[in-house]
């Protein structure tokens, strides 16, 4: 019976077959230990020549890393194994050879693996991270989903360069159109919020910045919520709430990939409500007391968030930030206009900003003037202004990137190991 | 207190406050009846002048369409009522006026209705579209999710043109690298089966068709599973299992939307397994017997899959197409290496095409000679021709396009109905 070895706690003492990959080797006399994977686990197959005869003992002697294999025999607990369970060969079979895997065991450099993306995901650690997306989205996509959320998708093509070109990506549309790729769903996520109420979008969106940083891909993924009847404080629970659970699920499901990973996870137990929330005031205050060289107007740079989040074990949220530095769509503070009511999320152990949202300006003649302001074609957003001409609510969101989420859940130093296929300044391959 | 209209069930007798948008309105005398909506259902709200007094019932007589109102009152059981509740009105404020909102319940053109796609939405026929594509989504998510499949996206940006252009979106990269738009994951699946056994990604694909048929967008979404040690029934069967399962969940879940769209849901109750299974020869016999002028060898056009769904009152699966007509990389069939081993799933009552897939051709020798046949340049393929070097598996899976699935299980005439943001050949806003 074929069992995936995930699974082979349920058939302890059952003749099984396994269908995956050798992983690793080693021999001693009259035993080999094979390390199986079946892209759902890893178990020792233990193979002894008394068992299997001399002939196929012989042929297992030269079974090179990655050879496709058809394994079968008796699941057997064993407390010292990883996975709980070893596997007392009776038969093996070949599928497809490999000859010359190109990533040993031993250290390649991480251009050399991305390289070999399409090889390197097969590794213990590679999958351990995939899992953990993987699980990561499904905590994501369930908490909306059970709380009256909408999926409601924005277009990846969009029409005019709303915010500036410099960091879109054009493309060549039909009929010599032009069309960007999105940065953000968030204005067309507000048009649904006001149909639906609670919607989020999620998926890839795209930044042409040429930046070579550990927090930055072209493509990546993000997930935005939207509330109609929604201010500031609502923005920050559910922000909150959402990382809380996302954290949690990863906790409760995928030990095994965080143990794969040397985890700390003592520092994602402690990510509990309630979050700090301080305000931009403070945290200019706390990076100057800390020698910093940050002055009120400015925006927060890598270090500086790196230096915050360092402060607190847990993610900590900062409000009401200048408003000349926030995007025009922002709500000013009705007490202190000059500040814009945005949010942004940073995560624990210097990872800096995950979040960043806030309360959007619902009234139409100010949102005119900011428009203006920021010297942007009124034109392209006429659809938008639309929304405050026609039942204008107070609503918000936010935006959350999940490779920047899965690079901190890891403990990664890097973003590029958090997707399956990178896409950097010059890493379109493969 | 706040509740949505969807909950309302579980306030009745209690006073409650409803945060919406004003949908319709009709008075008799003393009493307006108010059609409200907050994105999470609709509900008729009962203004009397002897419950709320002159002024109040005065100025609610001149509110219009679409204007934002935050209703309280009591929440009463009415078995007349669309959602079995209505609400007797003690309050009434307004949030945001509207002033000729410019879709009225009279008929407007399509073309109309799309410019204005922010505004369409909140109508009720679309909101129940959209929610049903929300279901849609999670119910696919989730049948993959419990059976073990891990979500591993495959990349936006793609790098060489595998094949061929034509259909291709191309995207200015940054320093002059070009890159296009993905058509499909499958390549990159074909990748992360080998390292996790059972993927699946889903997310958004661009065709550059100028088709201005009923059934084509030029963004789409599309999941894409992909198992390792599988072969074509297997691919069948999980098809088979996957739209079963999808359509379940709307009838199980989705039942007053379906309604709201006037969908006869008999038709989706049929949607039982087992799903006639017949070849491609078969499927041409039965064209010729119809009096189409089909050929063997030819591909089906949109009407010959609506000639072929209409036959059966369930999808059909026909497999074992011409190899020439079908993708490089399909398995010969071992006994007629002229078919391939692939596989398409017909929706019935004429939708046509929603899946398609096969087995992956897994021998390496044979899939040169295919690359070389079709002409295709072998260097772009390198990558994906390590897949057969290093231990090589049959595998297989397939592509189905989330919004053809919308518009059958809704019972739409046209798939631009089925996603928040139809991109088309001329259409990218709003």
């Amino acid at each position: 019976m074929h069992v995936y070895i995930e699974d082979i706690g349920k058939h302890e003492g059952v003749e099984v077959t396994i269908k995956g990959w050798l992983h690793n080797r080693r021999s001693s006399g009259k035993i080999h230990f094979l390390t199986l994977r079946d892209g759902s686990g890893f178990i020792q197959a233990v193979m002894s020549k008394a068992a299997v005869g001399d002939e196929l003992f012989m042929a297992a002697d030269h079974l090179s890393q990655e050879t496709s294999v058809i394994v079968t025999g008796t699941a057997r607990a064993d407390t010292r194994a990883p996975s709980g369970y070893e596997i007392d060969v009776k038969h093996l079979e070949v599928v497809g050879a490999s000859h010359d895997y190109p990533i040993t065991p031993k250290e390649h450099g991480v251009d050399y693996l991305l390289d070999r993306r399409h090889l390197w995901i097969r590794s213990e650690k590679q999958q351990a991270i995939l899992r953990i997306r993987h699980e990561i989205v499904d905590a994501v996509r369930g908490y909306f989903n059970t709380r009256g959320f909408i999926l409601t998708d924005a277009p990846i093509l969009t029409p005019a360069a709303c915010e500036g070109t410099t960091t879109l990506f054009p493309v060549e549309y039909l009929d010599e159109q032009k069309a960007y790729l999105t940065q953000s769903g968030q204005l067309y996520l507000e048009a649904n919020a006001m149909a639906l109420g609670r919607v989020y979008c999620f998926g890839p969106t795209f930044r042409a910045e040429k930046s070579k940083t550990r927090r930055h891909l072209t493509e990546f993924w993000m997930v935005e919520p939207e509330m109609a009847y929604a201010d500031l404080n609502d923005v920050m629970d559910l922000a909150e709430g959402l990382v809380i659970s996302v954290v949690g699920r990863v906790l409760d499901k995928r030990r095994p990939e965080l143990k794969a990973l040397e985890r700390d996870t003592t520092k994602l137990e402690s990510v509990q409500a309630p979050f700090p929330r301080i305000s931009y005031d403070e945290a200019v205050t706390r990076l100057q007391a800390q020698g910093l060289p940050m002055e009120w107007g400015g925006d927060f740079g890598g270090p500086d968030e790196t230096a915050l989040s360092q402060q607190f074990d847990r993610p900590v949220m900062v409000h009401r930030y200048p408003a000349a530095i926030k995007a025009f769509y922002m709500k000013p503070d009705p007490e202190r206009p000059e500040l814009a009511l945005g949010i942004d999320v940073l995560a624990p152990e210097g990872y800096g900003e995950i979040i960043g949202g806030g309360e959007r300006l619902a009234d139409l003649d100010l949102l005119l003037s900011r428009i203006e302001e920021h010297q942007l074609p009124k034109e392209a957003f006429e659809w938008y202004l639309d929304l405050r001409r026609y039942g204008s609510v107070p609503h918000g969101g936010f935006g959350m990137g999940i490779e920047r989420v899965v690079a901190w859940i890891c403990g990664l130093e890097h973003v590029r190991e958090t997707i399956p296929y990178p896409r950097m300044l010059y890493r379109l391959y493969p």
